[in-house]
């Protein structure tokens, strides 16, 4: 009867719909996301991985960034919002889990799967997680990875203020922090390895661990005003850093890795030197795998470029 | 087949359940709202107003303000919050829109229903907008008004930048400005008058206009995020300002009705008479009713202090 009351009231109060903040809701290929209608931002982005969707042909070469056309028109990023902002577009589900199909690389690329985030943060520490996270597929069957920006207070005169920029015509929030929830799973075994981290968005550099970032489930939630997972029981959950170690690919290897995808990419043999030269420069050793790789991308580019200059004459 | 290839993954993605902000609407006996589980505060409280619910005999002399047992603990304000902080307990749903029910007086001191608000604000403009809301029930078959914070930046720098306080342990948002919808309707009128409305959460004095704060409705929907009335045809809707004028009450008036509830709920002679001296320090003149009413209280309390000093000997 009480109930049946408030909702004849109700009735009346939202005579002409309620009010709305879009979908909760929304549904790629790859990933859910909730979306932030006032900060245009996501509220949180979800995927399921495993080895096989992280692997495969699917390249960002001619996928650009844009505004997700799922989103009212009024309450997208663009990315003049973005352009000379001095923060870049950081994917929340990152491209590199989405190399098994061009569609769902294609829909990373939405601005409702992206936010403002410290360029130096979104190359360096985050895409060393991301990383971290993708390599857990060759150890579980499959990641649970839930991603997000946070704008989290500072204390300042005995106060607590939440300080932020927006960014753009369509005032982008830039988040203080991000988050991370990751939950590996396997058939064979008992416990749900459960790692959270909040990370600063700004530069962090090699000499920090992973574990600095790591917080309690109800920590997280506690700030976000977000519940994650509330089907799974957490008695079955065990601490991904204390079972897998939470290490992220040490500073040598990250930078062997980044002149190796350099090299794959070089499009002149003036180039392809430059980067060839980054090696000695950081004093780093290329195992063979790279040598071969060098050479054979010399010949390659050395057969381009005389045909070229064939054409011209 | 590619919504059915979507939904396949998104059951993997969202195994453990889908991350969650709580239920979006919330219902009570006089109001409808949606609460911000990371501010701790609403984001919009919606009404129903007519005549006959601003009437009545409820009060809040025995009501207090309580977290919402609707809530989950974690995500709710408390009292305690407020306390000291300097900042005021503001009603969304104000306490004079709930006259009519005792249990609706009970559920508007809910801190779901309350934000963060500049003291002189919530007694003063604010308050003043709320009696003008009220009063349009003389003249409209029903209004319907949607309230609550916003949260905006400011220029600086060159830079727009968002800047806000939390207050307590539960970290509570205190809006930088409060926005109220206002929809009237008669079943006799061909149009239905609407006023939007942006005020900063700060002292505004009696100079003040309410048309200074009027706003478009897109203009509010743009920076809330929210989209209200979204089954309202806009086409229908005249500008309630144009129409009803939008005069809040004068400053003499204002006094002399407060100095009139002060008469109302005087306890003592030593009281009353000071309030009654108010008026002269203010220069108002009290009308007949103030008199009789100054007379008979001065009557009630003298008895009663007769009695008090004839128990005591
Ligand atoms: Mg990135
Ligand atoms: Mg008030």
């Amino acid at each position: 009867l009480e109930d049946t009351k408030k909702l004849e009231q109700a009735r009346s109060i939202l005579k002409y719909g309620a009010p709305s903040q879009g979908p909760y809701l929304r549904f790629y290929e790859n990933h859910v996301l909730a979306y932030d209608q006032s900060k245009r931002t996501p509220i949180w982005v979800a995927e399921y991985l495993t080895k096989a969707n992280v692997e495969g042909p699917a390249n960002r070469k001619n996928v650009k960034f844009r505004p997700d056309p799922n989103v009212t028109v009024m309450y997208t990023a663009h990315n003049s919002d973005y352009l000379g902002s001095g923060w870049s577009r950081g994917h929340m589900s990152p491209a590199g889990d989405n190399k098994h199909s061009q569609e769902a690389m294609r829909e990373s690329f939405y601005l409702s799967n992206v936010v403002p985030q410290d360029l130096q943060n979104n190359g360096g520490f985050w895409n060393r997680l991301e990383m971290y996270c993708r390599d857990l597929t060759k150890t579980y069957q499959s990641i649970i990875i839930i991603s997000g920006p946070l704008i989290l207070p500072q204390e300042r005169n005995g106060k607590q203020i939440v300080e932020y920029e927006v960014i753009g015509k369509s005032q982008v929030s830039v988040p203080t922090h991000l988050f991370k929830v990751v939950l590996a799973e396997s058939d064979s075994m008992p416990t749900k390895p459960l790692g959270v981290f909040i990370v600063p968005n700004k530069p962090i550099g090699f000499e920090h661990s992973l574990t600095e970032f790591q917080v309690e489930l109800e920590e997280l939630e506690r700030v976000a005003g977000v519940t994650f997972l509330p089907k799974l029981d957490r008695k079955q959950v065990s601490d991904l850093c204390k079972v897998n170690g939470c290490k992220l690919m040490k500073k040598e290897k990250f930078q062997l890795y980044f002149i190796t995808r350099k090299i794959q990419s070089s499009r002149s043999i003036k180039h392809l030197d430059k980067v060839w030269g980054e090696l000695e420069e950081n004093k780093l050793q290329p195992d063979e795998y790279m040598v071969n790789l060098y050479n054979s991308k010399r010949e390659e580019l050395m057969n381009v470029e005389k045909d070229k200059s064939n054409v011209t004459k």
